[in-house]
């Protein structure tokens, strides 16, 4: 049995999402039994609960000796807030499990592969149920974790890989969360930015990458329109700041904001121990 | 006769603009000569002409051994992409005037500010006229030019200062661009930016200025309306990133996106040399 944890380090889930992906986990899935935190549902703000209630949820499933995954319901925006403190708050136990998510949880991410804690994980999360086709999504990575690999990136092969929202990616670059991608393929998506912003945001993380074994690049979407257009494409505009930077442009990856959004273990790809 | 020679290294202007900011120039400071590049007028797709076409103008004006002060005429996006290329093909001329502007221009005010190149101004532009009250930021800019001290934002005191869009500011942190801020007063003024998203960008800012002496807040304006409230304001959000950072909140700065924007001049302040 292998037992997931779940919280939301940034913006709360409704309990419907919880129920249908407990129902649909239940059904295809009986070897993994999953908890959703009451901290799930809490709404303050912006956010599922203030900073310590956010931390103190995130901090019960990591160190909890009994739990083997933890898996963030939603990103949107807050992981970072509290991420130094849950990285320097966690115990032995938290060292051995995998943690799931994408997008604003990606902060999370990047500093416990900074720190060697688990295996961080770029995979849909609760919340991507919602979406069209969404059922599909949930269940890659309830598959992933029942040690099903179809559902990882393509692409990966030998080299070590990351996966990142781009704008996440870029408010990691020189902080304190940001981990040591040297050699790594690193792998970004964007949603909901407009491609003056995209460009921009190229700009700084590929002066922050420079020592990487190359970019791929995810999908690009639901990019607003502009009062005109910006006259390239996020292809060309991924490939002109790769080549500024001498950064090798590896390509796609099959990653993004949708329910085809596949899983990117960071490192080496593997399965979860079995537990 | 103080000449000044105006370029759009980011989006172009309307021919408009030039007329109205030269009759007010004419009519209120005969001592001040503009000259409006005509690339000012270019588009091309986002920008005010390719990357060389821009860059080549830029130049025209810095090497200009017959001009005291290049103004940039409007911002937008796009001074970044030509930056490091100006920078390292000014010549001596280039380093005796002073460059006014400020948002997306903030990329060069900073990268010629790395190099020592100039006077960079954070300052009203051309552009600025077609704003309600606009004619106070033009005349403030070149009332500045003419030797006159009141437009200067009014916290300005011993210690050196920048002043830098929010944004501007987190894509400029650890490129090629940024100078060291290390005892300086650093201003940031924000527009149209979700207050999740000013969160977002003082975690990232705030760790990359340790050393500074202190952060001001200028105006953060035309926040969107999001789907929920974010639960803080602007200045709850810088203080709560300053004190994570150990970075003093010394109150609030008198610029923004707006008519009132007031004068920082790089460095410790000053007003031009008479030419």
């Amino acid at each position: 049995m292998t037992r997931i944890a779940i919280c939301a380090p940034s913006t709360p889930i409704t309990r419907d999402v919880a129920e249908r992906v407990s129902a649909l986990a239940a059904t295809e899935f009986p070897g993994l039994k999953l908890q959703f935190h009451e901290q799930c549902f809490v709404e303050e703000g912006h956010f599922a609960g203030p900073d310590a209630v956010r931390l103190a949820a995130l901090l019960d499933c990591a160190n909890d000796p009994q739990v083997d995954v933890v898996w963030f319901a939603k990103g949107g925006y807050g992981a970072n807030r509290i991420a130094v403190q849950a990285l320097s708050a966690m115990n032995g136990a938290a060292r051995d499990k995998a943690y799931l998510g994408y997008s604003d949880t990606g902060y999370l991410l990047a500093g416990l592969y900074r720190e060697g804690i688990g295996q961080p994980v770029h995979a849909p999360m609760p919340v991507d149920i919602r979406r069209e086709g969404g059922e599909d999504a949930v269940e890659r990575a309830l598959a992933w974790l029942a040690h099903d690999t179809r559902g990882l990136e393509p692409s990966l092969v030998g080299e070590p890989s990351v996966a990142f929202n781009l704008m996440t990616l870029a408010m990691l670059c020189g902080t304190d969360l940001m981990p040591d991608l040297s050699g790594h393929v690193v792998m970004v998506e964007e949603v909901a930015e407009h491609l003056y912003a995209v460009d921009r945001l190229f700009f700084h993380v590929t002066q922050h990458l420079r020592g990487i074994a190359g970019l791929r690049l995810g999908r690009i979407s639901a990019v607003p329109e502009n009062d005109r257009p910006f006259g390239t494409g996020a292809e060309e505009i991924a490939r002109d700041w790769c080549a500024r930077s001498g950064i090798p442009f590896l390509g796609s990856a099959d990653i993004g904001h949708d329910a085809a959004n596949r899983i990117v273990p960071f490192g080496l790809a593997r399965t979860p121990a079995r537990s």
